[in-house]
């Protein structure tokens, strides 16, 4: 495409999606779970015809030679197919967050002032691999009462145009708008410039996918973005822990899966406890491979643990996430040290007390500057599922909007109403 | 100043502001009341010093011939001073918004969840000529738990700078950081172009003064912004509005006071009620010397008002804030014309229908994309002290993060916050 098309293309989407977010915020709550359901029922019937335009992302990925964990990532088997059509049916269960009414309360003048909640317009979604996010952020779109402009990533443009389909035909027979769920569909490069430049069109981005997208969306994107860029998650574990907890906390958080961005990737431990803690937790990091990058005491207490892969940590190894069997660890001398050491090398994502003393958990809760703060609790409970939100469209370590996990809510804004009987300023 | 200097000048400001922000987000609500009662006891004390320094900024405005509304705009009046300090007592009696705990709610899996309200970190605050906005950003800052950074205009330096001694002798006196306010002392215009591009300093933008500021500021910020550029507000008479209650109101609206942003600018009458509804109004604004810029069907209404000032209503003129006896007036057919007519023309400020008729106030309600929607109320109460937040640092008409009047909430985010007893993820 030349530069001139695809600013026409682009244009043209925007526009459509734009017109199309007017009647996306009208709809009935009715027609919006019409829309989901039928959605569900087109995914479960249309799965094979899917599966076949699937293959074709698939054979083009294995010829390009990419890795096998990439290739699986973007399979649509009759697991994924059957989970995408759950989810549709999920979503239509959650509560309709739009025209929900709150905080309505009379003043002295006798209006009556509260908040009313309404969709933010349109979003662009900006992601990687997986094609059943074309689903999950469409529902969540439907749902919420916006518009929204998906962008897959180039593998898996067959698969996406499938469902993409299939999206559009349910709006359609629920009565709504084909257009209040757009997809991209060509895989040039540019189109992600531009899509996260046209204010005019639209108002948020939300991508999915490495770092250096992240940031590289971040720089250049002139609406807001709801974005994390890492989740270097650390575990505290207090003088006062319970040490049996403490144990089985810490190595969920760490190994229960190493890829997800609420893993634990720092361990620090007060010094009073880490004689008696550090060895435990050792033995099992040994026993399941996992590396540890030590500050010099912590070194010292896991010398004489056998099989411990020890390394010395490095300052980098402090705001590392590693999403793999490594884990740094650094004795501190209290919890002072533990916090202002969080908040300094940390990424605002979540990160967790293990504590039997109230002050310090409640300092710990305060002061701590993430988006998730926990006592007692493993990090990987950082979820819009685990939280209730009943759906996960991303993860937030801003303090703008939305901050942690973000689901419905987070797609929509608070208007003022006021509700007179001829009320005037004096 | 050279480039140099002012760089080395705002880093150090910046650092200064960053640092205090942690001390000033864990400090108990009684220093701050403490800083806040103090302050307002320096005020009253040191008044007579505070006009001294204000009289060279007076001096110097009318040297360089400042129109005579501007320099009283600067004037620090006794008044002023009493004011002042009351401001500051009434945000000490404020609820602290910071450390509030909402919506905890045990989960399926025994963690409980829920939320911490606390403060955003630092934010920035760039206002012109009235030099109480040094006090009244200042107490907010210290309320809300922020660090702040103050950049006033040049013409009420020498007030500025007097005022924020007494905000760092508060807060020194309460045991709070005075950096937790800082003024930038040079009247250097490119210290404003760094103050809004040091997001590792500052966290969010908030401008006052002219649109063409605010556009520049929004445009070259790297950080978010708080801003409402105008205020095109709207009052739309419904068919089947009280007649009596549309020109009590709709008069309140225009003519309360001409240069709020929340004054009406723009009149939306169905066309079977403005023959007996225009020429009501019409009178009323001929009595005033209210201009009307009308469509042809309202100025035919209009024609027989005797004293009328008619003009025929341009495309320009849907889109303007006059901010001064100037109305623009059009008919329309039914309620889908006005609420299309307000989402295209307005500026998502302020917007009110009256009617008696409750399906169309819910759809206007619903379907006007504004910061504040009303129904039978003067467009004129869209103010955070009329809201009741008890405060106003200033009106947001994005739908990302405050939207409508911002008091202390506006300038706090909510953390999740997870309470445990050793859960791990299965």
């Amino acid at each position: 495409m030349t530069a001139t098309d695809l600013q026409a293309y682009m244009d043209h989407v925007g526009a459509a999606a734009r017109a199309a977010a007017t009647r996306m915020a009208a709809a009935s709550t009715a027609a919006k779970n019409d829309a989901l359901r039928r959605l569900a029922a087109l995914i479960r019937t249309e799965g094979p015809r899917m599966q076949a335009e699937n293959a074709k992302d698939l054979a083009a990925a294995e010829a390009r030679g990419l890795a096998a964990p990439m290739v699986d990532r973007l399979r649509i088997t009759d697991k994924v197919v059957a989970q995408m059509a759950e989810n549709c049916e999920q979503v239509a269960a959650l509560p309709d967050p739009v025209g929900e009414m709150s905080n309505l309360r009379r003043r002295p003048t006798g209006i009556t002032v509260g908040q009313m909640r309404v969709p933010i317009g349109v979003f662009g979604m900006i992601y990687e691999s997986r094609p059943n996010v074309t689903i999950e952020a469409g529902s969540l779109g439907i749902k919420s009462g916006n518009a929204c402009v998906l962008r897959g990533g180039s593998e898996a443009i067959h698969s996406n145009l499938a469902l993409w389909k299939l999206v559009q035909q349910a709006l359609q027979a629920a009565g709504l708008p084909p257009e209040g769920v757009q997809l991209i569909e060509t895989t040039d490069r540019e189109a992600v410039g531009r899509l996260i430049a046209m204010p005019e069109y639209v108002d948020v981005i939300i991508p999915r996918g490495g770092k250096s997208l992240i940031e590289r969306i971040s720089r250049e994107a002139t609406v807001p973005v709801i974005k994390h860029l890492d989740g270097n998650c650390h575990v505290f574990v207090d003088a006062s822990a319970d040490l049996d907890l403490a144990v089985t906390v810490t190595d969920n958080a760490k190994t229960q899966k190493y890829s997800p961005c609420n893993a634990a990737e720092s361990l620090l431990v007060h010094e009073a406890i880490a004689p008696a803690f550090l060895p435990r937790i050792g033995a099992i990091f040994a026993a399941k491979g996992v590396e540890m990058r030590c500050d010099a005491g912590a070194k010292a207490l896991l010398a004489a643990v056998p099989g411990a892969k020890l390394a010395n940590a490095t300052e980098q190894d402090w705001a590392e996430e590693y999403l793999a069997p490594i884990i740094s660890i650094k004795l501190v001398k209290d919890v002072d040290e533990a916090i202002a050491h969080i908040n300094r090398y940390g990424s605002h994502h979540t990160d967790a007390i293990l504590t039997e003393h109230h002050p310090n958990a409640m300092r710990f809760l305060r002061e701590v500057d993430s988006a998730s703060v926990m006592v007692n609790a493993s990090t990987r409970f950082a979820d819009g599922f685990e939280y209730g939100l009943g759906a996960e469209i991303g993860i937030s370590t801003d303090k703008f909007h939305a901050r942690g996990p973000v689901g419905l809510e987070g797609l929509t804004s608070l208007k003022y109403i006021v509700l007179g009987q001829g009320e005037v300023r004096g």
